[in-house]
């Protein structure tokens, strides 16, 4: 366990990719050390990359990984998969891309699967984003499909979220749908050579003036790139620069304080409410429960106080 | 019991506001009461007003009850207070004009103060809609303002979900925070002889655009009122027939049952995480936590086992 630990912090390129099956598989083993290196932590940059499937988000971090390697900084990357069998085969093709980065002993890449993951995945993501971390690379970059619950968490783990769509209205429905431009805080149009960049970038700029409206501090700014090109890419590093730098202004420990809090609650929060529902189907309780709400013969509150005994009878009678 | 419930069916003034008054204390009666008179709403259109503090939600709420009573419909009125001292004032002025309504016995107002009332305000504005339900009330008028949980939890509550804002552009952002502007369907902005009012209308519209998209189905209308002066209100009534119409050819009682669950799973989880936190906070393990976790010599996922496994232990233990 030591020498592993000590491997990982040293950048061992083995001991990471173990210890990232072991965290894919959610083993004890892995829990451990994740606890363990999570003291050496907090050093590394981290940049959150969400949009929807064919945004392009992969080959923009391609990109990147170039334009920060160029720059001296090791690069760690996290690429969770979208499962939509749709869209699998060009995605795939944009990994495979990036993958000429992975013989480069400054760059640490691994892809995780978001399919079988409901519920463990946010903590995988969270856990390997440590691990990159601990092994000391200067910038992580943490792609994922913008939609949902786990894009969500993603504002909390990252330092720096941007928010990729392409020109056309779909991307910004899912966006507003999963609060995600709330925390945006560098906007990318890609594909910009596409009809309707101009219009979408000043669709986004109108919905940042209302949100940001009379505040003051850090006004996200709404960049046009075109990936495959490299158009726009050394822009959209310099504005990830630029907030770094800003959010160094503004005490960016304080930022961080919050978002552990607000993940561990957020955690804890879901943990409970799984193990509650769990419960209640073993005991085949929350189908009647339900079914009781359907037909009006209970209110959702005294429903959700009976659900809670449920769970907290034992300890209750005990104090 | 059984009398107190049959004269609150009967829309018996004095039984149901001594029913309110008994919810507004949390008393095991009301908890009762309003169990056994769940079987009974169903039937009146619930329509949540949200708002900042100032928008003139009140005296909206005030000119629809007399538009709905002059088309012979009984009313419900639930109004929110905000605790904010710096607008109480301005605020129980609307309110006393409100009160002018009060005399005729086929309207029903009750007020509930949310100081004080942290965590338990939603389950009480939930019970007291239930309650004015119950009473036989045609269309019930749910006023808050629209900031934080309470006004998402409206979201859930109400039928139409009407949000008003005046020109400028501090309401837009809280709306958005909020994450309000995704469940309103219809959309006011008040006080619209005030300077940008246009604007604002322009703004949402532009928001709402890029939510809706090429969805199809109900298309929320911006409406421009000036309450005070009687201008707009019939339309914006209008607008609420329309859409309780919408909701009936769509299939009312499934959005109201996805609604109830979505209620349910909210107060079952909003409750284990109060009682996780409450037990932490009495076994002193909740500070040590949040301080290991700040010093990064916990993980925020692994801190937030050893707090459920706190809640948990005994029961676990059992199986």
């Amino acid at each position: 366990m030591e020498e592993f630990i000590d491997a990982v912090l040293k950048g061992d390129v083995r001991a990471a990719a173990r210890l990232m099956r072991e965290i894919d598989d959610q083993t004890p083993l892995a829990r451990e050390t994740v606890r363990a290196l999570f003291r050496h932590t907090g050093n590394a940059h981290v940049v959150g990359i969400t949009g929807a499937p064919g945004t392009g988000k992969s080959t923009l971090v391609d990109r990147l990984i170039t334009v920060f390697r160029e720059k001296g900084m090791t690069v760690g990357v996290l690429a969770v998969d979208p499962t939509s069998p749709a869209t699998g085969g060009a995605i795939l093709g944009d990994r495979i891309r990036m993958q000429r980065h992975a013989t480069d002993p400054g760059v640490f890449i691994r892809s995780l699967a978001s399919r079988g993951h409901v519920g463990g995945l946010s903590r995988s993501i969270y856990d390997m984003v440590s691990v990159l971390d601990a092994m000391g690379k200067a910038i992580i970059l943490v792609e994922t499909v913008g939609v949902g619950q786990d894009a969500v968490e993603i504002a909390d783990l990252a330092d720096t979220h941007i928010l990729v769509v392409v020109p056309g209205t779909a991307d910004g429905i899912q966006a507003l749908k999963a609060g995600i431009l709330e925390s945006a805080v560098i906007c990318v149009v890609n594909k910009a050579d596409l009809e309707g960049a101009d219009r979408t970038a000043a669709d986004i700029n109108a919905l940042l003036a209302m949100r940001t409206g009379p505040q003051k501090g850090w006004q996200p700014p709404v960049l046009k790139t075109q990936a495959t090109k490299n158009t726009g890419v050394p822009a959209l590093a310099e504005a990830i620069f630029q907030h770094a730098n800003y959010l160094k202004r503004q005490g960016k420990e304080n930022a961080r304080s919050k978002r552990l809090r607000a993940s561990f609650f957020n955690a804890l929060q879901q943990m409970l409410l799984e193990e509650a529902v769990e419960r209640l189907n073993r005991e085949k309780k929350l189908e009647s429960l339900l079914a009781a709400l359907e037909k009006r013969r209970i209110d959702p509150f005294s429903a959700a106080q009976e659900a809670a005994a449920t769970l907290l009878a034992v300890k209750k009678g005990e104090s």
